[in-house]
């Protein structure tokens, strides 16, 4: 889908610019209605911060509304009635609409226990999470009083505003809401970047199966042509980028044992800051390697 | 089971020498019988070095009697009607007394086609080997012609004769029959070795299931008390080790990332050289890492 | 000095264009004027090519008077009477204007020596070297016979002429005749680049003195602003690097050994190719560093 | 000097045993004396200790005599007059026998300082110090008032006692008073020790001239027969480890560049602990190198 253009929001008709923003929060056309009239916005941080100033000054019942539009994480009776279209994509992209059985399990007992404590659905912005790292969320929120997990719910629905905008939306400086991972290999054998090696990143899942969400090989600099992960946040979690070096030195007729002692590298390591700049690169003889975080 | 002292195997009458011998070479005591007339031994190495001229000399019919004296690998029917029990020692140590019904097949496949090739039995030393690398090793024998075969299983057998020796009678300078692998870990975050650090040795299996053949947790030298492997060959063959890294950093009040960067650090490497020394250490901070093979 | 818009000399009469490029070749202006009339150029890459043709057509009288119009190097008596500014600040620049009475005493023998066997100067494209590397140079060409010489030489005459006119004039891509040096430090301990790390740069020399050629400290990112060396070829030599680490992780307060195990960090490296890029980074903790050949 | 038994000296009479021992503290006889009628003596340890209880119970003017029978620090009027053997073959250990003018002026000044502002000379086992750290080590203690300084000289002048008895005396466990340095050279490239590496070790100075103290060459363990330092204490100081790997890798025919990008590798480090165990070693490529503080 197409971004909208700022400059064209701020010349629409009120009710056109409410229409086309009507679902930056969910199911709640309100905000960008009382947004409206704060235009011209010069960026899309001005518009999101509108949004958001509307959301922070309503009253609480208002705010409550707010939160209970929201559907709940891996529901299935809610999905067969139908998400709208960006709290679907959300949580399939998060993996959400196929768990294993004793995941769905795990997040009907999570939605439950919140809902039965809370009296509105557990929210959380999906798109900076894998699964396991929703659940540990959970886990930490759970014990909060209800004014604390108020607040915390409406920083996650602005969160969800926010990457929802920077989709929807172009014009004035990027929403500071992506981060990339990145990485690149270097022969410290032959003292040059290492081009052709295979790379696959694995999402590692402590309750269901892990999964492939990128592959590339590296180019003639020793790098991917583009980041392994970008123009989204990197989602919080626990990883393996794994490395297949053993035909890169056999092609190049390096003496090596049988089998050669490194073939495939594993490297498992977390994701933290979604919004954050993470480069793993990897410094690799056919006898020793190494890793590092580096920016 | 205590080893004979080869100064009383030098004492014995000829019948005692050849009943304690009789296995050393399955199912074939004349070549301990042709043997013990070189006595005295001055040590293991060159009782073994006669037993060895014995095969080397002995009739094509006799050598291919010898060869035929030893078990399929992994065979269901020869296990239930008893093997020796050196031969059941050496293939229940290589996991082939429990192998899943996918290894089965493969097994019994390869005693099949070997079989149907050249006449006799595929013959290994499995305890320089992994199932993957007993696969590898069939798949790189089956081309050969007869008489390349003859000579290949004449010195395999030689192979399982040596570690027999090694394991039962002991004097003089022992037999270069075993390996070891050890691993240290260092902090190269704090300049000091590691300690505490639960360290995980796993046997990877393209066909069936891996399996953790060593734990340890370093000493306060960065060291496990005993090497993860000694006192055997090193099965050749793909491994990981696994480095509990991140209760280490934490309980030092680092300040880490969350979740950490760095928990369980995993490097898969080969092992080539059954006879090998091989060290493998991590030098670690929470925020980078590297390894390399030592000796 | 502004570059000459090639636009510009393809624009001129001829008279003018051979006076503004009389001395890309040494006191040469006769291969200006030979290629004046294929203009225009469309780059200076072209110019280049339609100069060094008509060297490589001339006779062998007139490319013999082309050498013997060169300078010796570091000559006291010629530099008195006067060097072209062109050769001058060439010279100058690798050092040559204040050599020690050794390297004086060295270079006058090389010059002796070569012009005696040849019997014409001894050249050298010198931006691409340091002292050291000349002296090799000559040492590893002196062997050469007459013919292998004047090739040889020629060559290092369009070198010459190529960085003049990388120098004198702008216009299409420009020439594969720099490269440059850089670094960064990466904090291995905190997982960060490392800001305000104090480098220095030094110009090894055998027979002289050592030579600061660049300071510089670490920005946020841990790269210094520019490279260390950049717009020219990195002149052939050995280098040393230096980190001044020490303060940096005493800043941060973290426990160190009195005096700190580490505290300015040498990398000591050779240059083997001017024109290309070089990435000498350093790894570094207060207890371990690393460091390697990257691009 | 063959060391005494300390059996022997268990066995024989007073007036021989306070002669043996009449110089483990400078010129004070009266120390051994007093301990002599606590013999026998299990071991060394328990030897020093009962002689440090005869220093610490004595009268504040014994205390002060003690100090005051030890010779200033490189003072060339005393070394004309003649030093205690020990005292001489201390000071020259450390260099000080052979100090340039600027360090005689400083150690002056020192002595000076020190003796004007306490009335007493200013003594530090140098057998723990470079010259430098002498000067180091003085800086610190000079502002201390004189009742800090009695306690601080009289803890230096039993260190030196320990290492006195350390080499005069044999008997029981070894006292803690020595340190070693050791190095290794790792060939990440081969993946192999790397033997015929040539290893410098050289104490920098501030004040005067660098002066090497160590050359080793590895051998077929990447090790050095003998550590780099053993047997005696390690002189707090900065060091410079020299590691010649060009010609090994050279010698290997591995490709390199020209001239090889890593030739002669530095390592610069501080000793901070005399009696430490401290393990410098080097794993290199050529083109990538790595070291780190092991033990």
């Amino acid at each position: 889908m197409q971004p909208i253009d700022l400059d064209d929001l701020n010349a629409k008709s009120k009710a056109d610019f409410v229409a086309d923003l009507a679902n930056i929060f969910e199911h709640s056309p309100w905000i960008a209605e009382a947004a409206a009239d704060q235009r011209p916005f010069t960026g899309v941080a001005q518009l999101l911060a509108a949004m958001t100033r509307v959301v922070q000054q309503a009253s609480p019942d208002r705010r409550m509304a707010l939160i209970k539009a929201h559907p709940d994480l891996a529901n299935k009776t809610q999905r067969a009635a139908g998400l709208t279209a960006d709290s679907s994509a959300e949580q399939n992209g998060a993996g959400l609409d196929r768990l294993s059985e004793a995941e769905y399990a795990a997040f009907e007992r999570v939605n439950t226990a919140y809902r039965d404590k809370f009296g509105f659905p557990y929210i959380v912005c999906v798109r900076r999470h894998t699964k396991d790292s929703v659940l540990r969320d959970f886990q930490r929120r759970l014990p909060n009083d209800a004014a604390q997990e108020i607040e915390r719910t409406l920083e996650e629905i602005c969160r969800i505003a926010a990457l929802r905008l920077d989709q929807q939306v172009s014009g004035g400086e990027r929403l500071a809401v992506n981060g990339w991972l990145s990485t690149h290999v270097l022969d410290t054998h032959g003292g040059k970047p290492a081009p052709g090696i295979a790379i696959t990143l694995i999402e590692l899942c402590a309750l269901g199966e892990d999964r492939v969400i990128a592959r590339a090989v590296t180019n003639a600099d020793g790098r991917t042509d583009q980041p392994l992960i970008h123009g989204r946040p990197l989602p919080i979690g626990q990883y393996e980028l794994n490395f297949r070096t053993g035909p890169y030195f056999a092609a190049k007729q390096v003496p090596l044992s049988d089998p050669p002692f490194l073939d495939r590298i594993p490297i498992r390591f977390a994701i933290a800051e979604p919004e954050g700049h993470l480069h793993v690169p990897l410094l690799v003889t056919p006898w020793s390697y190494g890793t590092y975080r580096g920016s």
